[in-house]
């Protein structure tokens, strides 16, 4: 049975190698999911700080784009980004201060258009490797190892970890900015 | 290479057909993360409750540890739970209002206990399937097809849902209940 985005199969995909077919399958899955957690969000919603250290929904959904194109770079194309290489939203990395800042303003589209672009772009590129890519293995964190396989994971265990935010952030700005 | 707790790879485990160890070192890796998230935290801490509406950390480990457990009588042993069947911390299947009140007054140690119980009998079990069961699909959510890849995904992916959470209300439990 081949994966698509409307049903609950971790599997093939057509124009993928197996293990990255079902890599792409959980990142669709996800993606999915967070764009539900945040459909219909208004600009003052997205914008709603709930407390002094809280982040925005706003600034998690472009932290989430950007760690994407983080691992992007630095796995698909051998470059690691710094903040500044990412434009106006290069805050949204390190969360924080900053973000809370300047990630303000904007409509929903403005979010989704970026996680689009994107994806987009990851798509393509998975595409064009094979599972023996996925196996690739350099020192990471604190020096060790970790292959490809676990840094896609990562990127998308990182985005369920700020969906589960967002969706507890969304019910209370919700009331607080209805 | 192979997949260990202290590395970063998603590869081969020994004992586990190749889908399964892949899965199971997304799920490792989770859960290491999931008990760094609590780690030191005080009943206090652990019953904390944000507002009128959170979870307690503590009832989300339980829900977490539950979650895990209706997947392993579903997917291993044929056999849907109902909340009643998981003893007293069913209530944390469905989380809200008698999960809040009845998981309370617990140390640290007993939310470990029981999902250090619940992993090792999922692992057990998991050993002696094979790649061709993850494949296995039957009507799941809304009645769509879902595999046994999926549904152990969902699994690891509704415990980072709530080891986002636990982050977040971790960092003020802890200024709340120093």
């Amino acid at each position: 049975m081949t994966a698509d985005a409307r049903s609950f199969v971790i599997g093939d995909v057509r124009g993928l190698s197996p293990q990255i077919a079902r890599l792409v399958s959980m990142m669709r899955y996800v993606r999915e999911t967070t764009l539900d957690a945040v459909e219909g969000l208004s600009v003052e919603q997205l914008d709603d700080l709930h407390d002094a250290e809280s982040n925005s929904i706003g600034g998690l959904l472009v932290h989430v784009a950007a760690v994407e194109e983080w691992y992007q770079s630095a796995t698909l194309f051998g470059r690691e980004l710094q903040p500044e290489d990412m434009g106006e939203w290069g805050a949204a990395l390190d969360l924080g201060e900053r973000a809370r800042r300047e990630i303000r303003g904007r409509p929903l589209a403005d979010y989704l258009a970026r996680l689009a672009d994107v994806r987009a772009r990851t798509l393509a590129e998975l595409a064009a490797r094979d599972d023996a890519w996925l196996e690739e293995t350099a020192p990471f964190w604190g020096g060790r190892p970790a292959n490809n396989h676990f840094k896609w994971f990562h990127v998308f265990e990182d985005e369920l970890n700020h969906r589960g935010q967002i969706r507890w952030l969304r019910a209370r700005a919700v009331r607080r900015e209805p």
